[in-house]
């Protein structure tokens, strides 16, 4: 490790050269000095403009797939040299479990934007929200919805607790976004960040500007962003409400996500009383957000709340589970699960904010404040005195109602056991922690669980609803996951992260669009209906993608539907439904006039009419959307079907994409009979097949 | 009108005895005292529990459907008395025109709720926002986002310019969310707002507590704020800033969303030259944005952004059609077009900032800052010194970079014309603004058009694409619609209104929930595939909505495709694509094993399979969603399909609703064929038919 710690701006590594000031990173354990931090005389102001013009521009180049697969290419890279990392994460205190958790964590994040940027994004720059919102009656004029790119910087400002995940989990859906990233780990483990964005450069596959790293402090971050820049917060709450009164939050436009500690809970049911498997999954939970990461999570259990009649049984389950899992000690050590907390200032603000809770009325019931004995380095068993070990420790407060329980938080493996009567008393309860980032609820009882979740919703950015159903598969209480919304209202900081592509969306903005169909299409890439279409006289399933544009019709010839028809459907497929088949019963429906086509002949029919029968570019239907069948088609109705290329989506790793076609069927009056969207797969290429059809 | 206006709090009028200080409003031409205003003794706290406790019980009595059926009859109560609001409308200085944009558009803004809540929300109380998230490999841990309304009460401040839309668009997204408003109108023409709170007062429809108005100032408001709460205001940036400031919003986590005045652009397009279409209806449309309300909305054209070589047209233009259309008078006076802005106050503010923008180089090239001469109410012509008259004004800028163009809003019939060069200027002086509600450009050219609106979506809330195709039809640079987002980034004010269901989604908080199929069921409402299903041996067809459970489920028998069969459907159809009817080609496509049976052929089967044929509460199958082929199907497979009911929607105002099935049609190795939703509409209750079949 080189003395001072790098940054990496502008596209070079910076260190400072002699700085008058700096601050010492040790080794939680042991408490060696692992590297200096400083950035006297780092340029941000030039590290900010270089992600907004060179990172925009770099990115910018790029559509939503083409980042989404850099993603994974990333995640691949970190992978092939994650053994470097999981060395240096030992000396933040992370045992190889908690190492686990925030560097397998973090590529996991990676892994999971890169596919569902390409699942669930189009392979190009704009994102369409919402449906098309007609606003004309003739239909020249419509609206929709669209997110285009920030055209800033998103900084992101990470806690100490987790390096790697804290990092990459906003990184990668800014990436996604098109926004680049100035990201400013916490000091005290900033070396591992430090070390997880050195493997990234040196893959040599970040866009230019994309990625820049600050190790340090950034006292003049505020002054130097503007509207269209981010900044994604992870830490106190009470950092977090210094930055956001900045005056380019409060009137700069600015935009401010905070993701703060908050007093988490975890509800125990009435029904699951000891011996239920629900019981011994609360505990089993309880204890392992006690204790990993030794309890520095931003979603750690604060407050367990029980049945008043469950308390002693949880306390004592606690502490067996303790006794019998817990090994305290050098991360590095043999055996050892639980590890130091990441400084000795962390221990000494836990330790105190112990004896706050402690100088409101709580007892402690498991563990103890005194320094205790670990093993260590050598394998032996004593004290560490320069390590910052804590041992975990339940709380239990009397009073339920004490303030105290519900805004004091201890950082570490410490938790509260508040008791309660009735599930409203529960209720209420978790509602006085301000807004909370997870609270988990252990029932079997559905009824239960309904009343809690509905009552404790508004209050919390995550639920998990654990029973014997779940509590093998569930990913547990404290594991914020790349698909589920991270954050949560009020104390917890308000913001939201990750949520699969809620995040991304998190990096743009929405914008309402109002024009002609034309324009709408020209605009988002999604032919819209009333703007033009091409019959060029070639159908359009022989066009690979490299030759279909969007717009390209096909108009079919008109079948009339018989009676006969109808019958022979019917019998064919067993869908004997009366309104098909039965006269009478048919007009007493108040939709038909009588026996009408089956909606499936319908669509099958218009299969029959669009579709080109020979080998060529398009290889499959995989599917069908949003079909609604308007107009019941009767017995000597003709019908037709107008089929044009709505949406083109080729595929970054594959030879084929994705095209979306606009289906409309029409009756011999002109009127709507259904309207879908068909799916398929087309080549990006001719193949010899497709062309020798 | 009385003396004092009074308020609505706690389910009675109040009003103030004798205040030692109230306010005086006038009449915007005359001058002549309407009312006084003051909230001396008013019990704001009293107020806003009344909303959390007895407000937010009654609104959370109903679901969403049942709230929206409300919006539709508040919306009939108060256009069968709208005449009282259109004589009252006309004091604040608002012609027949302004009058109609703000009342029938407030009520056309409770219209378009009601019918959107019961489109695209579900009959019931709690929202699911996004797809399934699969968290285990064995399907027994789930995760699902759901919206649930916030525990608060909804405050709404308003602008003194659109006295019943601004409260309306606020009320109605507010109300649909099942959240309690108390709204708080500007002092200038809180009158009309009071006049419309008493309509729906005296209505009998309001649900207690559901709506409370105070008239007046509310200065220890945000002391009585708390986590839950929401506040959503309109008006100047500057207020907007020191309400955001308090801790209530910094740290207390009230929620804040700002709507304020911006410097709007509208660009003219190099191709919009004049006598082209796009030109003329640019002129029209800037002056009608300086001239509808006298130019008192947050979305006038500030700023007309103009080719340089077209600066001297347009102005010509703008000349001629104010000098042959705007006719400026008190608007109780027949042929009057404009009225005076809705104060002496205003006008003089008005006044003061052209005055500003004079000192920074702005040329007056249409109208004049002189008291103008204007349509008296006795219908002679003559100056109104007790009116607040200003004439349109239309100011230039030699150099368009000058900040004050940018920066400064007179808040009144006041545009300022900038010239630009190239489009990415004219885009850069868009941006300039720092944050627009909206921007509109005028061009006929699709590249233009999409160059300029991506370089300025992250700047604008809305953006406005005019041209010959959509100038009739357009609904107007400066109309915030119910079914679009209406707020823009930073000095917009960095919020979001309206925009259909989103603005709903602004009242409650998005929690992600983890859990098994059987709970996330229990807490949706929404059958979660792996949960309990039920088939008790009636058919589900049999069963209306009252007798109907979400998991009730038909698996049916199964059925053997043959070779036969797929020919059979393919003369049919007339679908003889390839992989169907060739066992060469298919087998040389990357996704068949040879030919195999037409996805619509499966889906016909499938519907064959679990129908019931004879007359029942199953009215009709109205359409699919979210079909996807999977495993193909040879010659020689067996399909079978299981159908469950998966969402009930009862209709409020039909004696059907809608059932959503899930349908899963598995082979005989039990892989996934095919999935996807089937749509249909069932009685509520057994018909005498129904019953009889």
């Amino acid at each position: 490790m080189t003395e001072y710690l790098p940054s990496y701006v502008q596209g070079e590594w910076w260190t400072p050269s002699s700085p008058e000031r700096s601050t010492e990173v040790r080794d939680a354990s042991t408490g060696e000095v692992v590297t200096r931090v400083s950035t006297e005389g780092l340029d941000l102001a030039g590290a900010l403009e270089h992600a907004r013009t060179i990172g925009q521009r770099s990115l910018g180049a790029l559509t939503f797939h083409q980042r989404a697969v850099l993603l994974k290419q990333f995640a691949l890279a970190l992978t092939e040299r994650k053994d470097e990392l999981y060395a240096l994460s030992s000396r933040t205190g992370a045992t190889k479990n908690d190492s686990w958790v925030d560097i397998d964590g973090g590529i996991g994040v990676l892994f999971s934007y890169s596919g569902k940027g390409r699942r669930e994004l189009p392979n190009s720059r704009v994102h369409v929200d919402g449906p098309v919102e007609p606003l004309s009656k003739d239909g020249s004029f419509l609206g929709r919805h669209v997110y285009t790119t920030l055209p800033g910087v998103a900084v992101q400002i990470n806690a100490f607790n987790f390096p790697v995940w804290g990092s990459l989990e906003k990184f990668a859906p800014a990436f996604l976004a098109g926004m680049p990233t100035l990201v400013k780990p916490a000091t005290p483990t900033g070396y591992l960040a430090e070390a997880m964005v050195r493997i990234l450069v040196e893959s040599g596959l970040l866009p230019d500007g994309s990625l820049q790293l600050v190790s340090g402090s950034v006292p003049d971050l505020f002054e130097n962003l503007r509207l269209g820049d981010i900044v994604g917060f992870t830490g106190s709450a009470s950092t977090a409400e210094s930055l956001k009164a900045h005056p380019a939050v409060q009137t700069g436009g600015v935009r401010f996500t905070a993701e703060t500690d908050s007093i988490n809970a975890s509800v125990l049911g009435t029904d699951a009383v000891a011996g239920t498997p629900e019981f011994d999954a609360y505990v089993r939970q309880l204890v392992t957000e006690m204790t990993t990461k030794a309890g520095q999570k931003c979603t750690a259990i604060r407050r367990a709340i029980v049945p008043t009649g469950s308390a002693d049984a949880v306390i004592a389950a606690v502490q067996a589970r303790i006794a019998d899992k817990t090994v305290l000690g050098d991360p590095r050590t043999e055996g050892v699960t639980m590890g130091p907390l990441a400084s000795i200032a962390q221990r000494d603000e836990v330790l105190r904010q112990v004896g706050r809770l402690q100088a409101a009325g709580a007892q402690i019931v498991v563990g103890t404040t005194d320094a205790p004995e670990v093993r260590l380095a050598d394998g032996s068993t004593g004290l560490a005195p320069d390590g910052a070990f804590v041992s975990p420790l339940l709380l239990r407060f009397d009073d339920a109602q004490t303030e105290a329980a519900h805004s004091i938080e201890a950082f570490g493996p410490v938790s509260s056991l508040l008791t309660y009567d009735t599930t409203a008393d529960a209720a209420a309860l978790v509602a006085r922690g301000g807004g909370s980032l997870v609270t988990s609820i252990a029932t079997h009882d559905p009824a239960q669980a309904v009343e809690l979740a509905t009552r404790i919703a508004p209050f919390n950015g995550r639920m998990l609803l654990l029973d014997r159903d779940d509590a093998r598969s569930s990913t547990g209480h404290g594991s914020p996951l790349p698909n589920l919304v991270h954050g949560g209202p009020g104390r917890a900081g308000g913001g939201e992260e990750l949520g699969g592509i809620r995040a991304v969306l998190h990096h743009m903005q929405r914008t309402a669009v109002q024009g002609s169909p034309e324009m709408l299409t020209a605009l988002t890439g999604v032919w819209h209906a009333g703007a033009a279409a091409r019959s060029d006289g070639r159908h359009p399933f022989r066009k690979s993608l490299a030759e279909l544009r969007i717009g390209d019709q096909i108009v079919s010839a008109s079948r009339e539907v018989t009676l006969a028809d109808i019958e022979t459907f019917a019998h064919f497929t067993g869908d004997t439904f009366y309104a098909h088949m039965d006269e009478a019963a048919a007009a007493a429906n108040p939709f038909f006039p009588g026996r009408v086509a089956h909606g499936y002949l319908l669509v099958s029919w218009a299969a029959g009419l669009f579709v080109d029968p020979e080998p060529g570019p398009v290889l499959a239907n995989y599917g069908l959307e949003n079909l609604r069948f308007i107009t019941p088609v009767s017995p000597g109705d003709t019908i037709r079907v107008e089929l044009t290329a709505k949406q083109i989506t080729p595929r970054e790793t594959d030879e084929y994409g994705e095209v979306r076609w606009d289906a409309v069927i029409r009756n011999q009056s002109d009127e709507l009979v259904a309207t879908y969207d068909v799916l398929t797969l087309v080549n990006k290429q001719q193949t010899s097949e497709g062309v020798a059809a």
